[in-house]
């Protein structure tokens, strides 16, 4: 990728690419380490930050496994709409749509599929408490981004003022600092 | 508006339009009271829900309204990047990027603007004790949309399950459902 | 900005962006001079000329002050939808749609909010003989364009064939040079 | 096409469609009659409005006729880039850029192309004084939409203010009056 | 869905939505029968034509299941790129790009991930011989489409002219009647 | 241009251009020779790799010559649609739509139109034995790209596998190599 950078990346010279341009060696098939996360989830991103050949396709993916009563927090895609496809497991999962806020959840198995809407909160949670679920999900974006609602509320580097906090989760602002404590780093994904 | 919606709304047969279907009486000179919010605030959306002539247009606007110390509460607009010009007072605002989840905060004074891009998570705060503030917004789509978060993920119908809250938030699910207890209703705006 | 130009302008590298890239000390709030003006109104673009962070987010602003029986003249913005909210004073204003030319034209007043569609010939004008007015304007682009009529046509440089404006107008070759004697310069806004 | 209007036309049935759909025996070859126009020209538009299947599909033509010194007056497409081919004879043509104003003009002859950027003003004229010319143009959207600015400006139903006009193009409103007769019915091209 | 079609499909009332509208029950777990078909392959596709609630969201999905050298024979997705991540086996696959005309291709193992950027003619094979093979992949559309070359070219309805045919395939008209005897009908996948 | 790409070209600085980055002299007049092509046509693309000034402007234009019982040979443009003029002759063309392959063809004249939709398979055939015949085309894409079909099956470089061939024409692996013995070049247009 050229360090130009245009809402995405400037592109290769068109003859100079070749097939390995077009392919990432993704092991999309092999399960993930879950028990490094408090959340007991782990997601695998293969997008244009680290397949390049994507840049302005409009498409990405992304492996999620989830440890036995795994959670993908809520989050967001600022850029895409996500289309999951059960891998192994059941799980619980749902979106809040925008005023109002409604929640669409389902319990879907192996094989399902299920359409999380561009830019809505939404999340999945592995059902079992003894075994483990993953799921594959396609984004409609090379680069869809990704935003976990708690660690961007609570776990932002600089914090967001608590008095801000205290006042939109109606709580005190030691329940805030508490909130803010169990954040402390950044998980890129 | 027509009864048929794709990925919005209709037009009217242009023919038969005035220019009263470009035209709204938004009294957006008017403050508006903040005292029956819970976090001292009150959005007024000019969009193609009230004003219909905004279809297909790409733009809408939203006059916020802070009583002292009043919080516009961390949100998102899933559509829509938002450009704020302060009218009166002084803010306290910030967004926060998709990962890493950076936040990019300013005071801000009467006359001066500030961009939150599309489907960001931001906030705005009055930070005077005892005066309004207002802002002026203008968003980049006829019908943006608005998710707030806290709303949203502790208040949405029906609730999103405590399992997967305590989890996302690192808490025991009696905070939780104390956090839910916060939110009976979802405020349209 | 980058000096290379991809319909628009470069990115900076995200992660050098600090919070001054999404602000503007615009002075919104601050009338400006109108006497300067021969038609006796002044505008102040905040786009991406003069606001990078605005690239690629669709979306911009400017602020119009009008003195008494000010015009901000017949002109088009190639690349936005304009949405213009009254701050101060009464104004005329109008635009006249593609074929056929039917006029849409109003009296607004202050709060008051009128859309003139992207690309159409749009106008306003301050009706007080005695007082200013001013208004503030939303875009649809980062980067609207401005294309002055009168100016377009008897003030480009170089200037367009009087063949062809006498054709255009129906008028003589003489009163087509006495137009054009009326524009020495192009006024950038 | 169905009544229901959404930013352009609803479409058929795809299992519906003929061949037809896709044809119009538009008669380009044909020279156009140019004595009935004031302006010495005569355009023939190829779009959705009379060409339903070109719906969607993002593309549409005109035929321009000129007669000795024909003028296709100035114009705007406010949704379509113009990629103009001289047919028959020598045309004097350009465009004027938005802020700063710069006339971008060339005489071009039979089997040369010239590109009018979207929105921009633009203008041809035959160069012969004896004898006619034509040109054929590709436009960027299946509903480009035009407006003749002389017409716009001075003709348009119900009249634009003569305070604007008169300040506008800085010339008294005796002037602008007579301007203004000059134009007495719309011409839908 | 609604009757009226709008470069695809309008849209249920957002407030009558369900869970059901954005889930499938796909089974994309089960391998299909390949042995139906003259080529050994099989694809499901679950797209907006047989789950709605994919319309608008730029995104869909497709299960190819291959029979021992079972192939994917050449073809495009007019309105999507593809991204194919290979469930089971081994493939040989790849795309021809426009002028000029190269081939990218590559022999991909489970769990690899291969990009075929929108519109390219594009095909997979399984190497194997006496094992089947399984991919899954991501379009950028709900509405991706599908040309087969060898069926749209010598099995359309009606047939293309053999005068056609064989010029543009440099061969006489006998086996141009052979091979489009060859198909004698249209596989909707 | 810029030796940067993205999704195209980077552009020249707005205050250096001139007339001539938007004239092209293209001859279109001017019959082309096709007698030293196999398949009796000649196509001359007027696009942004010989007229940069077409940078995203998204409109460009081909002229196709036949000579008699020429063929333009099945091909698809990725990225546009093709509305074509017949400036001479008579053609038969058509066109074959994704799932299900229907033809759509019609035998056209002299100053008739006919629209291919984007991407769609579509081909053209002078149906006269001893005259010529043109025509313009205008695409809605300044870089359309063209994939011929033949050539790409059969003419790639390196060619594809005749495993994959021979299944997907349901012919034996000989056919398959005297159809690829008869393109031995890409053929850049």
């Amino acid at each position: 990728m050229h360090a130009v950078r245009v809402n995405g990346f400037a592109c290769k010279d068109p003859m100079a690419a070749t097939p390995e341009d077009f392919f990432n060696a993704a092991m999309l098939d092999q399960p993930r380490d879950t028990k490094a996360s408090k959340v007991r989830s782990n997601v695998t991103n293969i997008n244009v930050i680290n397949f390049p050949g994507l840049n302005t396709l409009g498409i990405s993916l992304a492996r999620i496994d989830y440890g036995p009563l795994g959670v993908n927090t809520p989050h967001i895609h600022p850029r895409a709409t996500e289309l999951l496809t059960v891998l192994e497991g059941t799980l619980y999962l749902g979106f809040v749509t925008s005023n109002p806020n409604r929640l669409f959840s389902k319990i879907v198995k192996k094989g399902d599929v299920f359409v999380f809407p561009k830019a809505m909160i939404h999340f999945q949670m592995n059902l079992a408490h003894d075994k483990p679920a993953a799921a594959l999900s396609s984004l409609s974006s090379q680069n869809p981004g990704v935003i976990s609602i708690a660690n961007a509320v609570f776990g932002s580097k600089p914090p967001i003022s608590d008095d801000v906090l205290a006042t939109a989760f109606q709580v005190e602002k030691d329940l805030i600092h508490w909130l803010q404590s169990q954040f402390w780093g950044n998980t890129d994904y």
